[in-house]
């Protein structure tokens, strides 16, 4: 678990040292940061795509496999394109912009205190703006043989239109009634004009999203299930009450389908913002889809025989800002009784990239630390390090954000035991080396 | 572990058997559906997520965590397109096309043989072809903020392309010396002509890739070990050497970058087909992205100060291959005592969708069966069924590919056991209610 120390003492003030330490260890990097890199885009490096995986699979474990009422799915990425007609993004999916007649450039309309000065016109910051237009924020492509016929197609901008693109071919698949769930897990793109804040607002990134499907009368009793369960599931993962809020939407902000919407937000170095939404979405998407594919997506009440269009219940979190926040929340540089500072990250062990690093204190006594390292590897993500001085390579694995380090010593082949240290409290115990798994284990899980 | 029984007696023979069962029970089936679908793009429904996320899973596990030698990466599908230039894509990624001048289809001109009779002209087969001209496989979208200024870009062909990218920064923040490899899971797209064969050729789909990078002198035996260690993963998954083979390329197929490659090859009902490629590299990449983007990514050998460009050995399979392979190889359908027949997928327990169905014999059972139910689902995929008799519910068990069903019945309050029926045997016995989740763990596990 997490410490319980209050977590205002190391509230990370600075993005760019939290960028510095992504880059660094190997959490988070510009894609292609050979050719300088490309806006708005982030590759998972060895540390950040085992945080990530583990933060989707809580999220499946939690979501999906847990519950006899929601069912998983993986679609494509890219869709026939009625369903972005019907969806509403091709007419509605877009910002406004303006553009600079001087300096050429082009900014968002609801944006322009983010403009900074003109490059045009020297001595002078204001642009030569012309009037807002839209400009639509869905990446598109070509499909097909010929390159004149070929179709146009979009990348997804959400994940949730496939779902009802299915709903009813995995309602019958699953034999499921309302209410229930699908859910799946996936890459969004979304052509942002200004993609800033780290991974936060990025052109590529990865959404699991659930819609929850139910009768009107019942549409209210949902929306506070998942509100309720994913207000757990972020609780769960160790953010702090005081940087995890929640936020209704006035109904003046509410998109067009929407009849409630709430935010889940946290309080990121560059202020409150969205991790995740909860949405009743109405009969909206799956009237509209009925519509534009001329198929009936209604459901008949076994019961009552009534007909009627299910109600949509979302939940929709972004998987990158999640993993940004738990990087944001677990940051510290804590002082040290003995003057020295540390960086840590004080990241819940089930969701860490490394849950124990094996540490022998002399190489000498590699063969037993490694068969140790060995027998771990069935369950765990292990890591094996005999290099350097073993204050070093706890301060390593604590920058790295793992939970535990067992250090194989000069008595472990007499006694048969380790020292396995906590990464928070920096406390050490003597284990029986057959105990360690199983000890581990226990200390690593996420709640049912 | 699936039956011994020879595997040519439950050889698939027509694909449409295998396509209708992964309509019907939701393994898989077309994207957009209610639009019509869209040619090459096909969903995994909630049975098919299940089986692909085990199969990458375990691919994860045993080239990754597994190892000391091999990294971890999730990058971006779009990338900065000079890494497409480099790689050769953009100049080579293409396949020779000849246009109908009557009916205006487009066909590979290597496949002619499958164009079919020309539309345009009655009563003959014969097309009016254009010259071979090259068409270019990769799909194009445009990023950025002004619509007449916005940068040209690819979704990637090939995942490992972006590992070539961030070689030398994962290389450094992991601490790797040669030889070591990165891997990565993740989607690549191809504009194919002609999608066929269900999901074998598709547009999208998922590729899972190791590229191992060794030193020049090394470069047979990790091409070896490579080898040995994809074909015992292939193995293990329960594939028969009778539709298991490797096929090396004679010297005139190699790609102009390959020093030697190997087909790891199944037999599907329309022929050997590659669902893996080993394949020597030499320093073809890394030679590349170095003269592209004006950085060195050689390395130093830390003994002899030798300077040197690694080799790299790369491991490619087809994720969606190799599930269909998986799908084919597990189908069978089985005559059966009585004279019924029963569908059953003897699919590895690893890979099955669900490992357990928890069937009370009674829905007055249902409270007990349920708390079972629960408590499996901790550790394993479990599926609840209390409705119909119960040979038709193990028969949709079978169907699933569910490797074990635990019936709960009117001894069980009494004596505390419940029958677990294993699928291919279909034989039963009864277990102690508390000991089940352990013979059940044990019998799901995959080597490693």
């Amino acid at each position: 678990m997490p410490a319980d120390e209050p977590k205002s003492s190391r509230r990370l003030e600075r993005m760019e040292d939290l960028v510095s330490l992504c880059a660094r260890r190997g959490f988070v990097f510009p894609s292609s940061e050979i050719y300088g890199g490309i806006s708005g885009f982030w590759d998972y490096g060895p540390l950040g795509v085992e945080l990530k995986n583990n933060l989707k699979a809580l999220w499946w474990q939690r979501v999906v496999r847990a519950r006899d009422d929601v069912e998983g799915l993986d679609s494509t990425i890219i869709a026939h394109p009625r369903t972005w007609e019907a969806s509403g993004h091709v007419e509605h999916f877009s910002d406004p912009m303006v553009d600079c007649r001087a300096c050429k450039k082009r900014f968002r309309a609801d944006q322009l205190d983010e403009a900074g000065p003109c490059s045009a016109r020297q001595g002078s910051s204001e642009h030569d703006l012309t009037e807002p237009r839209r400009f639509n924020l869905m990446l598109t492509t070509r499909i097909g043989a010929s390159e004149d016929a070929a179709g146009l197609a979009y990348l997804r901008a959400e994940t949730c239109q496939p779902i009802f693109n299915d709903f009813k071919r995995v309602r019958e698949v699953a034999r499921q009634a309302i209410p229930f769930g699908i859910a799946q897990i996936g890459k969004a793109f979304r052509n942002e004009i200004n993609p800033r804040n780290f991974t936060f607002r990025s052109r590529e990134f990865e959404q699991a999203e659930l819609e929850y499907f139910c009768h009107p009368s019942e549409r209210e009793k949902w929306f506070a299930h998942w509100r309720d369960e994913r207000l757990r599931f972020h609780r769960d993962l160790g953010f702090d009450e005081s940087c995890l809020r929640t936020r209704p939407h006035a109904p003046d902000e509410l998109a067009h389908y929407c009849k409630a919407a709430l935010d889940i937000e946290f309080l990121f170095p560059f202020g409150w913002q969205e991790i995740e939404g909860i949405h009743d979405r109405g009969d909206w998407d799956l009237t509209r889809h009925g519509e534009y594919s001329g198929k009936d997506l209604g459901v008949t009440d076994p019961e009552t025989k009534e007909r009627f269009v299910p109600m949509v219940i979302e939940t929709s979190v972004g998987i990158d800002r999640t993993c940004l926040a738990l990087l944001v929340h677990a940051y510290e540089v804590q002082p040290l009784p003995d003057g020295e500072t540390r960086t840590v990250l004080h990241l819940h062990p089930a969701v860490a990239p490394i849950k124990v690093a094996v540490l022998p204190l002399s190489k000498k006594l590699g063969e037993p630390a490694r068969e140790l390292a060995g027998d771990l590897r069935r369950g765990m993500s292990v890591f094996y390090d005999d290099a350097g001085n073993i204050g070093r390579r706890y301060r390593r694995q604590d920058e790295a954000g793992t939970p535990f380090c067992v250090t194989y010593d000069f008595e472990s082949p007499g006694d048969g035991r380790v020292t396995v240290r906590e990464r928070d409290s920096m406390k050490q115990e003597r284990i029986a080396v057959g105990d360690v798994s199983a000890h581990l284990r226990e200390r690593v899980e996420f709640g049912a």
